[in-house]
């Protein structure tokens, strides 16, 4: 076993990767899942498949949808809507809401020309609908402003007219938040796309929030910076999106949340007020920092126009190892030692159990295993990033030679060059894709403190025996747990042992049942099992201050019944 | 000039530490000011003087207060209030604010029992200062709960009661925000101060919020962990304090505000409501995160009972090196090299200009200078923190070696050990005490944009001319200036010259008139230089819904002009 750190196992060349983190270069440039949360809802049922045509076509994958769909109920009721591993969210339009009219057309035209205002069906179809194809929704408008100007102009009609808004980044979203619901009006951002100045000293960033993700991490790179968020849908996602769903990503455990990256915001309120906040300030303390209201409210409370952000130098040094584990007392020894021993170098710390391996060697091509001659209970991906090549690997070796003298770590392999770290990324990341192609998933997101993670996963596992198979991968070092239940085909007797037990054992051990994709409509009425209800009150408090008409984003993030008029 | 790299200079042993930053046991555990901002107010007028005697009694070391300090208005008014390098800051006590009757003392003793109501003259005169003296209340009440329910009760009772409230922690605010301005309740959190859990694999700790910091820092210090946060106050303040006020501290450049670090508050509303949003989650997106509107908000808008706070690993080595510039072009160019090469272990990247140096070289005992045989235009102070000794050092010194190369620094030294280190910080934390003993100072602690921010230190030089000495210094790496003006005694026309330019200044560019302290009752009415009006107004709304009455720390933060009902 010592002679192992001297001899490196070398990592075979993966066929195809779907994704290296070494560098923006070696990122897919197209939306992808880095949690295994986007794959597509796996038990439709009669009452909820409001777009089951494309639905069967587009995801020849899910083997085991059930055959009798129904009608479309889109021609039955507008009040329904997709189910997520759970049962359905019926909401209903809210019928206070205005229907657009040719003045109200005429008054867009006058303010964004001919140009601003999109009507084509063609392209309303595509921003109708998420891009995972769960959600539609039957807006006959998409207006595209320029300027937050044209941004204030547009919500201070909207809510005289009281026209619901649905504001729109890159729409990557995946919890239904960032299209409509009904026939919301789509403000899009995607044409306030201007980098409007950057400081090579401060790293401060000033950008309107039509950026897409990806070419900030460009401009940055050139510019000897990086993007403290990095997300598998960088390629299409926005800024001022990233800001509004407070986006975790793959940086996370290194840069923090953007509550502490974002130093500024310019946000436009439903009555449309601008609010300039767009401060380029490291410390700022006079009087409330109220961006923070807005990172993460999902465009509910105000659209974000303008961001300013504290980005990172770019370090030059970057190493990967793939490591076993007997146990999961193991991981959180080794993430205790990682994280000192590591320290400022520690740049990801994600784990897959014994289950996820399985598949991925199962399901995915091209994925070898790197400890060909036995299966471990549990497998570990550490990366470090630093400024120095030499001495950050000598760090890592010391730190992996005492892991292994302390029985730590079972085995393990250190990626030689891009593309062995590629392959042991490819593992990680092939877990979603495995899975899918495994038979019907049930796919929960969540926070739960690290030392109780797993006792999680080993409870689904007895509760439901051998009628599935309980799969557990995540983010480690956030404490982010991807759990996900596998069965040959989607069962309700399954579900009903699932759920809402998922749900009440994460809010009975504090966890959050969402971690990093916000509420939207899909768990906008499950809020309560993270948070408060005096904590839920003064949202619902806070959003109609901001919003009294209601006007923004409606029936998401927060449970629409509280909003309910008597 | 390239032998330097290899024949460091030592520095000579100082006589006296100011402040020693490589372990928390080398703190002083008083009170002391980090940011020069804590000295006491130079410009005492007729109008502005409630607190005369003990004024002059206490603070000898300025010696060219004007003598003529007229009656104690306290005697003849109470609706007048200190100044602070600026004109008087004139309120009147909110009449619609009851007064203590016995039924009230009745109903606290009844909650509370005999012990957690004080009032006894001597412990209320303590209270009721804030510790540089500079502000005075009137309280006849100290309340001391021991319970989030407790504060509940308290809360609830004063809200029906207009009675008013100051919450307070070890009160060492810079800004008067901890004392009562009239006779508000003090409702001293200090009971509250116990360690409930610590996550030695996540880092997270949560404790009540009447913990001293100090008491947590050596907590973890024994859990291997160290305080995202550190103030030379520690000894004193309280992390409910540190966490209303945002503090910012010692380590910010490296771990962020408490906006990053803090996961979770318990907090009591202004209506007794207690807010349980104590989650112990690196992410969470359910919602919106409200424990930011209490993070800064000075106590205004509830009382902070619980913390939960990410801590990192402790780090085992420490450099600090003292180098010197010939301009603050130079100062930039190394500071963004250094955030580059010395990358993820930068912990510190502090500055000060001649004038700072000569200052305290004039009026410091045992301080030396590190370049015995010239003055340099710029010096800065580095220091670094990793996890290994050699790799650290070696980064450092190819660091120093490569802007030696490029001539970005004139000369330098690295301190070989803990008494080196010290020294060099004594240099750059003595300059407040050096400032003081130079005669009447005015003292700005502002967030400016590195680029932009010596032109602000130039710009005063040539506004003032021979009539005083501008000296700038501060968290370069934070973009935190302090400037200050140094006079031989107070001088209506230099004030004249001053105010309000600097703060327009500060407007003009984007800064900050408060960068780490807070606006409490010394700048609530001067909010408009930094923040837009749409957004104070913001501000105020959200500080009348939570507190319609306007108990919570009335007359703080925000301008009392906001609430006066028409």
């Amino acid at each position: 076993m010592e002679d192992w750190k001297l001899t490196y196992r070398l990592l075979t060349h993966c066929k195809h990767f779907f994704h290296c983190r070494l560098s923006p270069n070696f990122h897919n440039s197209k939306p992808f899942c880095l949690s295994g949360s986007r794959s597509h809802c796996s038990q439709p049922s009669e009452l909820v498949k409001p777009y089951i045509g494309n639905y069967q076509q587009e995801f020849q994958t899910f083997k085991h949808l059930p055959v009798s769909l129904g009608a479309n109920p889109w021609n039955r009721c507008r009040s329904q809507y997709r189910c997520f591993a759970s049962q359905a969210t019926i909401i209903q339009r809210r019928p206070d809401f205005s229907t657009i009219s040719s003045e109200d057309l005429n008054y867009f035209k006058n303010i964004l020309g001919e140009r601003g205002v999109v009507q084509d069906e063609e392209t309303l179809d595509a921003v109708n609908m998420d891009w995972m194809r769960k959600y539609k929704g039957t807006s006959k408008l998409m207006l595209q402003p320029r300027t937050a100007e044209e941004v204030s102009q547009i919500l201070k009609y909207c809510n005289s007219r009281c026209l619901a808004v649905v504001p729109q980044g890159g729409n990557t979203g995946l919890v239904g938040g960032s299209v409509p619901a009904f026939d919301e009006v789509i403000v899009s951002i995607s044409h306030m796309n201007k980098i409007i100045s950057f400081d090579k000293v401060s790293g401060i960033l000033v950008c309107e929030a039509g950026c897409i993700l990806e070419n900030l991490i460009a401009f940055l790179d050139n510019q000897g910076f990086v993007m403290p968020l990095d997300l598998g849908a960088k390629g299409s996602c926005q800024i001022g999106g990233n800001v509004s769903t407070n986006a975790g990503g793959l940086r996370l455990l290194r840069y923090g949340s953007l509550h502490g990256s974002v130093l500024g915001l310019e946000v436009v309120l439903a009555n449309g007020t601008v609010l300039d906040m767009l401060g380029t300030l490291r410390k700022d303390n006079t009087g409330y920092d109220l961006k923070h209201l807005f990172i993460g409210s999902e465009g509910s409370l105000g659209i974000v126009t303008k961001v300013s952000i504290l980005t990172p130098p770019k370090l030059s040094s970057v190493n990967v190892c793939f490591l076993a584990c007997k146990d999961y007392a193991n991981c959180l020894k080794l993430l205790l030692e990682a994280k000192r021993k590591l320290g400022e170098i520690l740049s990801a710390f994600e784990f897959l159990d014994h289950g996820a391996m399985d598949l991925v060697l199962k399901h995915l091509e091209g994925v070898r295993n790197p400890f060909p001659s036995s299966m471990h209970n549990f497998y570990v991906l550490i990366e470090t990033t630093g400024s120095s090549e030499s001495y950050d690997r000598e760090k890592l070796d010391a730190f992996l030679l005492h892991s292994m003298e302390n029985d730590l770590i079972s085995d393990g392999v250190v990626a030689q060059d891009i593309t062995q770290a590629s392959s042991c990324w490819h593992i990680r990341e092939g877990i979603p894709e495995a899975l899918m192609k495994a038979g019907g998933v049930y796919k929960y997101d969540l926070s739960i403190p690290v030392e109780k993670m797993y006792d999680l996963v080993e409870e689904m596992g007895v509760r439901l025996g051998a009628s599935a198979k309980v799969v557990a991968y995540g983010h480690l070092g956030d404490g982010n747990l991807h759990l996900n239940i596998s069965t040959p085909q989607y069962d309700d007797n399954i579900l009903s042992q699932i759920e809402p037990f998922v749900y009440e054992w994460t809010s009975k051990h504090k966890g959050s049942i969402s971690a990093e994709h916000g509420l939207g409509l899909m768990k906008a009425d499950k809020i309560h099992y993270t948070k408060s209800p005096e904590t839920v009150q003064l949202m619902a408090n806070i959003k109609m201050l901001l919003d009294p008409n209601g006007i923004l984003n409606p029936y998401k993030v927060l449970p629409p019944s509280l909003f309910t008029k008597s």
